[in-house]
């Protein structure tokens, strides 16, 4: 077989190949993201005064009784609305990149914590195109990982995962979400 | 080496097999759909009168004072549950082939925009199962792109996207949406 | 050709090899999954006494007129969100592996059935992170499928299907669900 060697050495290099590719394809994914945002988005209730600049509305509450026994505890089931601007930095006057459009309520009663269903719609010379979130949001800690499910556009059948933290909020009225995005599925 | 060249050239195909074998399955993903679809939902929206035919009603509205501040802004924060007749034509008494069933909330102070989460759940003798939707809806625009995220049965583990168009609407109790489905991943 | 048979039969079986490596990478997928968890989740409805108790609160209903016209036909358009105790089998009072998050609303006029959006997020030593939900649930069958549309943590971008079935259920206060979680691609 000596004099086949060289041969024998690029045929096991071949099968090595395969079976790499074969494992890469049909089993390990990696978890390297294949694309990388950051953006802020900005909420400002509606408190019933500010109709103007207000981006989000409560639209549910706990009913059953006496409205306030359980919305009292943590806003425990209040449903938001909201149409907040995306922004590249965290200056809520920045050019708005996008709109955050969706959806959160409040669902614990001993702590602060939501669930989010919503999608950046980008409309800006950089992207076109949205992005479809759904998680839990348990705003008490530093940062939440929530998924992403879906996208269209030049976010074409996306999927990956949405890191948020708090940014900055005040009182009930305003809070500023940085929304670190890592795509692991990119066509 | 030239007594040995069809085997190299062999050698050579291979390893090019082996390459693009290897990128096709780890980097790029077809944008042909595998699988394509379209149907049309019906909504008849409760307005106080009509409980017999009606197919979906308000259920939450923007809160905090006075009611109607936010909602009479292009219904900002109506929220909508729907159980909609799916149909292959656009004829809404045409035998439904299932039903649309989820919600959606109008989300926009400037304009109607809303946003959507959704199943299709079939019932006939071409389809079982179910395909579920997430996505922003600008419905002033004549095509919207949503996430089909997921699927069971016939649609088992399905994604793709959706293009929603409003086939037809009568002010503010019947529309009727045309839905594309291209799925992207079959299994 | 003769003597060069046992290279020729390793070309071509290298050549299969690819083959197969090809379809199964680009078009088929396998349908076992690759993750198989069984939880069970408890759900008690807020009623106007049982705050204490409570993991679950309705937060809409249909309005339009008449709150009770829609709402008494087997509860369509009530939407509840709840944060419930997760477990590892059918008995309350067994220690939460995790909580789940999220919202249903019942959405057809003529029998029982929802839509639900949660997450099930995990705080236990076996499983830290949490899964996404979303899906329709028609009730009255036995089981039902939804979608697992992502996960974080443990669940790094996890997709499946989740089979729902009512473990037990006491009127209108506690329902307890068995979710049979199968996930069909893993990181």
């Amino acid at each position: 077989m000596s004099h086949k060697s060289p041969i024998s050495n690029l045929f096991f290099f071949i099968f090595l190949f395969c079976l790499i590719t074969f494992s890469v394809a049909g089993k390990h994914r990696s978890r390297r993201p294949c694309r990388h945002l950051v953006f802020y988005f900005h909420d400002i209730l509606f408190n019933g005064h500010n109709a103007k600049n207000a981006t989000s509305a409560i639209v549910g509450a706990p009913a059953g009784g006496n409205l306030t026994t359980l919305a009292g505890q943590n806003h425990f089931g209040n449903v938001v609305v909201f149409d907040d601007p995306i922004t590249l930095d965290n200056n809520l006057h920045s050019p708005p990149v996008g709109r955050a459009q969706g959806f959160y309520f409040y669902d614990k009663k001993e702590i602060f914590t939501a669930w989010l269903g919503f999608s950046f719609v980008f409309n800006s010379t950089e992207h076109r195109g949205s992005l479809n979130f759904a998680g839990a949001d348990p705003l008490m800690n530093k940062t939440r990982d929530i998924s992403v499910v879906g996208g269209t556009g030049d976010f074409f059948m996306a999927r990956g995962i949405a890191t948020l933290s708090t940014d900055s909020f005040e009182g009930e009225v305003y809070f500023r979400l940085r929304t670190d995005i890592k795509l692991y599925e990119c066509w």
